[in-house]
């Protein structure tokens, strides 16, 4: 029998003990053995709950209980979730967790950690909610060497722009909307502003390419910026805009990572990903490009995929490799503003002055005054875009893919 | 030090020796040491090959070599396959294989025999060539009830329907061009027909369910009947014609597979799955749907996912657990003619006799004479329509998805 701990019983956590619960003859059945619920560790009360026998409130119990062999971590964020993370490996139990901020942050010393002790830090559940991909990438696609791994990582800006683009809905309108469906918190930011799709394509890229990518190395743009004008130009080009991670191997051997909008031509499989779904599609050099769908989000998809990484840490108790990845640093990470691709423009200063000053496709849509919209032939850099716009009053500058 | 023996060094087998000396330390790192190609056996001669050292005619200098851990079985087909696979795993060895039809008929027995010599028998290539697909499904999705699983299995028999419906070509045009571009065989009935996605639907059905399912239990009908006037009338109603693999668990504990080609609804992603592609769906209670999508062949694709299960066999040689599952037979296997859906019939008789008989909505397209062609309205199990369709000429009969 294993012995497990919870820490946090928020929307994940009570997540993970609904599916321990609700599946124990079929995971003891997979997992060789029993799974057992032992302690979940919250400083809140939760009398209503099913659970009561397990809650505890010091985490120092979990610590010091030798029978617990492996910790669930569903705090979130770097604080207290680190702490007790740290703690947990030292006394030679396995971490599994759902905490992107963290594995994006300290991934790199946690798994160290981890090897040190002969114990697992698994987190599947960090990337795309319930979809496999951690493993598919470090393990079925181990024989490749990657290219370039990009995808829409955000349901909740997914789901913006999804609605506004099919109700014709402005930005914060649909942004309100996301809210009252519970799919954006209060205060957006992380999600909007492209932080959450930034820790996913971090996490993506150590393990892709072997080397510790930090956040703050990631430039990252969300889609505050995107306007419906845009969005009828971009349809009238047989494009779709998303929110898109994206990792890339130099040819130097540097990793360039950056998130912003992207436009996406209609054939490409991510175009058909809509509402709060998540997409992932990955370039190796032996198997072309594979792509994984799915809900990116959600208490029970999240939840299964953290308790699949519990069975395998269950069913191969002190045998488990760990995923490894190399220290990062500002030499091996970088390179964001040297990719070069095509290129949409809107600019309030005229079809012609637009057309001459960076050369391109106009697109017809539904401009107000003077304003036009075109796609760039030529594909180049930011910065060599930028300067040929030095005269142009730009309105959007969006990158579109290949 | 790994070392491997490939048994075929046809297409699959040769790629396989190609991704382990051109990934060679790239490898090494991942799998924690050397994996060394010992032999190749192969009864022909191969004097231009760089593997020169490696080829030998007689298996049973690989079956007596104690050094030899892994086999590589990329012979193909049931019957000098199945003998190799046998001895090799009697003599303690491990085996990895693309070689679905003898998973398909005698994964179960091999399994267990793998499990009782205390090694492996891996074949995440045998469905869906490189896409990561066995191993998500056993490891990844483990703490889901499946529910269904559904999918493009066949790449060849999707070329032909994606050329049909692009360029207007009928069946038997479509299928010489495949045959000109190396998608199929001069004898295309494997794919045409159906049985080779027939073989991979049984594969992930075990996995999925638990359960064996044999190819010969499992109802299959392929292309051969799909006319571009069907594929109109599709296009016109919103939808497009594709070959799918698909088991369900049935409320009663059994399980349905069945493979035919079904009319699918352009907002499922599985409508967007083109030429040589594959696509699969997994439905889990936790999950709800996820897909993986990329070549489901080809020499290196294929290959690399060979490649991957030699690394993990390596990384945890001793330790890895088999994928196992329960023994099946006619109580726990059927019911494919219980299955209700709406379906598309397209009639001889003219639209009012045909939509007089089984009700539904007539659609539009480039009928000839008294020709039509509908969607039923009710979902009903392929006994109840044909009942309705007694007085009916009906020309095609194709299964609508959900």
């Amino acid at each position: 029998m294993v012995n497990v701990a919870i820490l946090g019983f928020g929307t994940v956590g009570s997540g993970v003990a609904e599916v321990l619960a609700g599946h124990e003859s079929s995971i003891a059945r997979k997992a060789d053995g029993l799974i057992k619920l032992k302690y979940i560790v919250d400083v809140r009360d939760f009398p209503d709950s099913p659970f009561q026998d397990c809650f505890v409130k010091d985490f120092a119990i979990v610590e010091n209980d030798p029978d617990v062999d492996i910790v669930v971590e569903t705090i979130g964020g770097v604080g207290v979730a680190l702490e007790f993370t740290r703690r947990a490996l030292e006394a030679g139990k396995s971490v599994v967790t759902s905490n992107k901020e963290l594995v994006a942050t300290h991934g790199y010393e946690l798994n160290l950690l981890a090897k040190e002790k002969g114990v697992c830090y698994l987190f599947e559940a960090s990337v795309g909610g319930g979809i496999p991909i951690i493993r598919p990438l470090s393990q079925c696609l181990a024989a490749n060497e990657i290219l370039e791994i990009h995808g829409i990582l955000n349901g909740t800006t997914n789901y913006i722009l999804t609605r506004m683009v099919r109700a014709g809905l402005p930005f914060d309108t649909a942004l309100r909307e996301a809210q009252k469906r519970g799919y954006a918190e209060r205060d957006p930011s992380a999600d909007v502003d492209g932080h959450d799709a930034c820790r996913k394509i971090c996490i993506l890229a150590d393990i892709a390419f072997g080397r510790h990518v930090s956040p703050e190395q990631v430039p990252t743009e969300g889609i505050r910026s995107v306007t419906l004008a845009d969005m009828n130009y971009a349809e009238g080009a047989g494009k779709k805009i998303r929110l898109l991670g994206r990792a890339i191997r130099l040819d130097d051997g540097r990793v360039c990572a950056y998130v912003a909008p992207h436009l996406i031509d209609q054939s490409d499989p991510l175009a058909g990903v809509e509402d709060v779904f998540n997409a992932i599609s990955v370039r190796g050099d032996a198997i072309g490009d594979v792509m994984f769908y799915g809900r990116g989000a959600g208490k029970l998809p999240t939840a299964s995929a953290v308790v699949a990484d519990v069975m395998d840490v269950a069913r191969n108790l002190g045998h488990r490799k760990a995923l490894l990845w190399e220290e990062g640093g500002p030499d091996t990470v970088g390179g964001a503003e040297e990719i070069r691709s095509r290129w949409y423009v809107r600019a309030a200063s005229g079809a012609d002055a637009l057309k001459n000053a960076v050369g391109g496709k106009l697109l017809a849509g539904r401009g107000t005054g003077g304003e036009a919209a075109l796609i760039t032939d030529a594909a180049m850099t930011r910065g060599e875009l930028d300067k040929k716009l030095s005269g142009v009053e730009a309105l959007s500058v969006i990158r579109v893919l290949n």
